[in-house]
């Protein structure tokens, strides 16, 4: 399998045996040919389900169980968002996020072509995805971690077990360095914007459209981290569009935590290149990437649509995220309630109005976090005898 | 709405107000018309798919997210097994378990009626289940725990904000007095095995049947407690091959722990009648009813289908959760584990051949359960400069 790819900046083409960044030091992305595309006639659910626009591998185990995740509406949100509120519950993929999309594309290439092992630079959504993919298909795992991250941290992932490396160093050079070692040791790094997994990652949108077809929401709002996710959300709008399937790209708007937020900072001072921040604690840990990869290509997404990116604070991540449990039934990762803290705040200053349908990309479970913001509980206690006068009070 | 049930046992018919068992003392479940039954032409995913065999009620958000759920196949379990080994993954659903496909319609079921409340026995995946339903509703949650169960038990649970009532008293009374008190005070408790709840649950086979269409897997392994999901399992695949889609009924196997087994040894003696055990601890909690409710149709279920009902012990299960995980990167909770212990077990005694195809269904997610069996963590500390050297040794 060699697939041919592209960069969305320059318009340079390229294999991918040329590796994953282009000469003018942008990403690439696999080139499809989305012309003749029509919405499939399969019962297929999962991912699989838009092969004519993903990468020529054939999926076994768990990659033919990721993506057809729901999209569910949230009407109790409405009022508060100011918008038709829908969310689509990333959390219903196999290890509990967005990411399992990139890893089933990516592993199961990997599988095809006969390469000794995936690996991954990551300990949170990404190398637990990666190793239970790599685990499904019998493939070994390489998951290169931080040197001081706390082994209680690892616990989850380990059930996959991956061959964990803490690496001793400079943990952000290791993006770059990973894919010179992979390829050497012949270990193929599916890192957060390689190829393979921005394929992967941009069924969301597919799915999406699909939900909708033959209307087409007015907006998405996804949280942004290293760019990966928000660039295969772009590239799979615009397949569609060239297709003629949809008559307009929705607007794509992209959230991070205020505490490291280098693309909105970027977008907020008017440049099209992002530079990188010095990060601080937030909640949303999981989208902290402080030197994101593909920030530039975020910002020619949100630009090229009519969209934006912008920050919200740890407060209204928390409140978001107990909002989207209370009002929704929806229980998600700190992270991912960023999109509907950032959906608040479109409405509030007027770039979400109440026609709009706007869909929150909610990107990953809540249930691996449980710890974070644990709410206190109230329960009254009643003898038996008296429960039937206890209910009739309390309903 | 007033559904039509109906009795297995002795054919009794009634409405779903007579309540929710028969004179003769069995469950209803509701009546469905299955002639003339197909699987449907449209694109939906969810669990509504299937509305020409569910009660006609209409769900609007969460409830349409439920359902949908991936079958992936699992073959590095195989020669484990010694058959052609698929999981069924219910971990997908919204709250992680397959009790959101019941609670998606009792909850709409009430919410279409009016009801002021729904309500339900259970401090685990049930209750998680209708809180986070009723939520999305905007219909009050009522949830019924014993007097004694640990704070931090609830607070997941909490997340969803029901009204939560610690029942000082004998718990086990708990599932008949919810359903006269629900009755006086317009609260629809949709317990384990109302009949709403096992309509919902039924989906489960529908998607395994629709999955492997026009063929018919061999054997279903499940998981069983009360005896509902197993309940709504078996009569699906009877609707089904009443509508002729199927030239037959899988062999259906239901699994117990060990420690708290009253219907797999009711099925051991040779009996139709459950009776109720003393309950043992066992790390599959969530399965432990000692006095199964539908535990009688249970074992009409095994023994129609010429299938069975067996236990196994706790290393068993942890044993096979720990395969599911590092073998198909499915990280499943320790009591739907049963399954694929239980399906060792039938492969070991000859019931299930090499050539069978078996459905072992993963009820529910071990998000939710981390501490559980938590492995410790194997991970060598390298420097950057050492990278390279040392990928390709363990590689």
């Amino acid at each position: 399998m060699d697939l041919s790819l592209s960069c969305y900046a320059c318009g340079a083409t390229a294999t991918l045996a040329d590796g994953p960044r282009c000469d003018c030091g942008e990403p690439y992305w696999v080139r499809t040919e989305p012309s003749g595309f029509d919405w499939p006639a399969t019962p297929e659910r999962s991912l699989w389900r838009y092969r004519d626009l993903l990468p020529d591998v054939d999926p076994s185990g768990l990659a033919a169980g990721a993506g057809g995740t729901p999209l569910v509406r949230a009407p109790r949100l409405d009022d508060d968002v100011g918008a038709t509120v829908h969310v689509k519950y990333e959390g219903a993929n196999p290890t509990g996020t967005f990411k399992d999309r990139g890893s089933a594309v990516g592993v199961a290439a990997a599988a095809e072509t006969g390469d000794d092992a995936v690996g991954t630079v990551s300990h949170g959504n990404m190398a637990r995805s990666m190793a239970a993919h790599a685990a499904s298909a019998g493939v070994d795992c390489l998951v290169l971690v931080p040197a001081d991250v706390p082994t209680e941290r690892l616990s989850l992932l380990a059930r996959y077990d991956p061959t964990i490396l803490r690496v001793d160093g400079d943990y952000g050079r290791l993006y770059r360095e990973s894919l010179r070692i992979g390829s050497e040791a012949g270990v193929r790094f599916v890192n957060s914007d390689a190829p393979l997994r921005v394929a992967g990652q941009g069924t969301t949108a597919l799915e999406i459209a699909e939900s909708f077809a033959p209307d087409t929401p007015d907006a998405v709002v996804l949280p942004v981290s290293s760019g990966g996710h928000a660039s295969g959300v772009w590239k799979a709008f615009r397949d569609l569009s060239t297709a003629g399937v949809l008559d307009r790209v929705p607007r794509l708007y992209f959230v991070q935590a205020a505490a490291c937020a280098p693309i909105a900072e970027a977008w907020g001072r008017g440049d099209d290149v992002v530079e990188p921040v010095e990060a601080g604690e937030t909640v949303a840990y999981s989208i902290a990437n402080a030197d994101p990869p593909s920030g530039n290509r975020v910002l020619a997404a949100a630009s090229e649509t009519e969209g934006g990116v912008l920050a919200v604070d740890d407060d209204a991540i928390l409140e978001a995220r107990r909002a989207l449990a209370s009002s929704a039934g929806l229980f998600v990762e700190s992270a991912c309630a960023t999109a509907l803290a950032g959906a608040r705040r479109l409405g509030d200053r007027g770039d979400l109005v109440t026609d709009d349908d706007v869909v929150l990309v909610a990107t990953g479970t809540g249930f691996t976090e449980r710890e974070v913001d644990a709410p206190g509980v109230d329960a009254e206690t009643v003898p038996l005898s008296a429960l039937a006068e206890t209910v009739t009070r309390v309903v």
